[in-house]
């Protein structure tokens, strides 16, 4: 693998992009004509746990992008479709990772490339303090694997997980990722549909259930929804999303969600709680508390736009 | 019944008062000295249905109460115990009419009065435009009955809605008041809490079932459950609260907990989704949304208080 390309950078795009270019060819594809200029002009700064700069190409037009090898989505859930619609004849040599939260965007990928498509999570955490500064926080593992139904070829995992490790973040090919996937995807729709709706950051609140009204009790119920969900649909879990949470919970975080909400942008809603919830329906088991968090959140999307005589109250 | 002190003068206690005010010596007692003022000095104001002028007498004191023979509590269910604690035992000889939203506001009356306890529903509503002007809008039923627990006198309940009738307000004394308090409860508490969560008022969106991701389904499930709940409590309900929310659903009105939750003001949960859990509990069936709900709002309001380096975010 000698060219990738990553599509769209924001935190953990940019983290892939400074360090892939350390040892290959790297392009960043982009929205913003300004984003590509600042990286065609100042290159990438990486601070925090790693600190170097690299050079690396950009461009906002998919007749600029040269056919790569490898091709790493990094956009929110939400913008797969636009972006790798755009660009995936440009992986179909090669092989694409989806490493969206939740489910969903590997078959979208799939939609629109003849490339191998890998499924991908990560644990990794960073901050853009610019288009052309980004700190690396939590170095923690990319987990990798084939997407089922196109017999993604083991060995192509296993060489984009050794491209990560060489660049020097960490990657691990795994025969299958819907284990890791699924721990993750059942943490991030209770955490962030929770979050969204109370407005609380990832606080200890999501832990304690010291009392009935106490909200740790409902973060409870979801993740034991979600495990039932999981098992229905034939998955055995990597890790506890309790326990995922429960460490969380210290933290003060806000999950990306909360922060689409307080400023009205579309969520990744879709892809967390609304997987699950259909995922459910497919398994044929219940989950309605997934349900009433993925049309609780929906129905606030649709509050931002809905226009009545009372809104100034 | 010739002396009546209505505690707690927002739009519904401002109608009581001033209709009563029409036959029966009233009193209003109220939290701000300037409120009493106003009413001591103007009087009140009715505009709307109905429009005319009465004075009344107004104080912040409960030692300037005299006995009555009847009180009507209309604060928030929230501030039914502040209230009431003050000048429960001034109606030591008389009745007492509870007349919030929800459930449990008959037992916080009890423990403050020896005086006979009247479990009251009221789908009046009003605009309160100033502390001396009430607007009547819709002029429905307020239902009353006993509170079995006290076993108070059907005689007394139905003096109390000839009163309130002659006052032309409309009430009606039922033996048992409870189906028509457990068809607004299920009601309130599922558009309420939704209402909050969302940021959307009583919408269209809460009757549409029309995709698998619409805020129908979700009231209809919820209202269910409320169902669910009073059957298993031994209640036959007096109107299917799935029709009135068919019916609100094309007003556009905004629920009072969507009101509080946008000035972060406490919200009358405990007694709505609360109730309803707790009620669930005690007849030994599930209530898994109304719980879910109840918990949510619960975390909102304590996002309010909730300080971390992240707020601004």
């Amino acid at each position: 693998m000698k060219r990738v390309c990553i599509v769209g950078c924001g935190a953990i795009g940019s983290l892939y992009a400074a360090h892939l270019a350390r040892v290959v060819e790297v392009w960043a594809f982009v929205r913003r004509e300004d984003h590509a200029r600042a990286l065609n002009r100042d290159g990438l700064r990486v601070s925090g746990k790693h600190e170097f700069h690299v050079s690396l190409k950009a461009t906002t037009q998919p007749g600029q992008l040269p056919d790569c090898d490898l091709g790493i989505v990094a956009t929110k859930a939400t913008q797969v479709e636009e972006s790798i619609a755009r660009v995936g004849d440009r992986f179909d040599q090669g092989a694409v990772i989806s490493a969206q939260n939740g489910l969903g965007s590997e078959e979208i990928v799939a939609a629109h490339t003849r490339g191998q498509v890998i499924r991908g999570t990560t644990f990794m955490s960073g901050t853009k303090h610019s288009d052309a500064h980004v700190q690396l926080e939590l170095d923690t593992a990319t987990w990798i694997g084939p997407f089922e139904p196109c017999h993604t070829s083991p060995a192509l995992v296993k060489e984009a997980a050794d491209l990560i490790n060489a660049g020097g973040l960490r990657a691990e090919a795994l025969p299958d990722a819907r284990p890791a996937q699924w721990s993750k995807l059942i943490f991030n729709a209770s955490v962030n549909g929770v979050s969204a709706l109370t407005g609380l950051p990832h606080s200890p609140h999501f832990a304690d259930e010291s009392q009935f009204s106490a909200l740790g009790h409902l973060l409870h119920e979801l993740i034991e929804e979600g495990k039932g969900v999981a098992a229905a649909a034939g998955i055995k879990l990597h890790e506890d999303p309790w326990e995922m949470n429960k460490i969380g919970a210290m933290t003060n975080h806000p999950p990306s969600m909360l922060y689409d909400v307080r400023r009205e942008l579309p969520t990744e809603v879709d892809f967390l709680s609304g997987a699950i919830a259909r995922e459910a329906e497919r398994a044929g088991v219940p989950a309605p508390l997934h349900t009433a968090v993925y049309r609780l959140i929906k129905a606030r999307e649709a509050s931002w736009t809905f226009k009545d005589e009372n809104r100034a109250l």
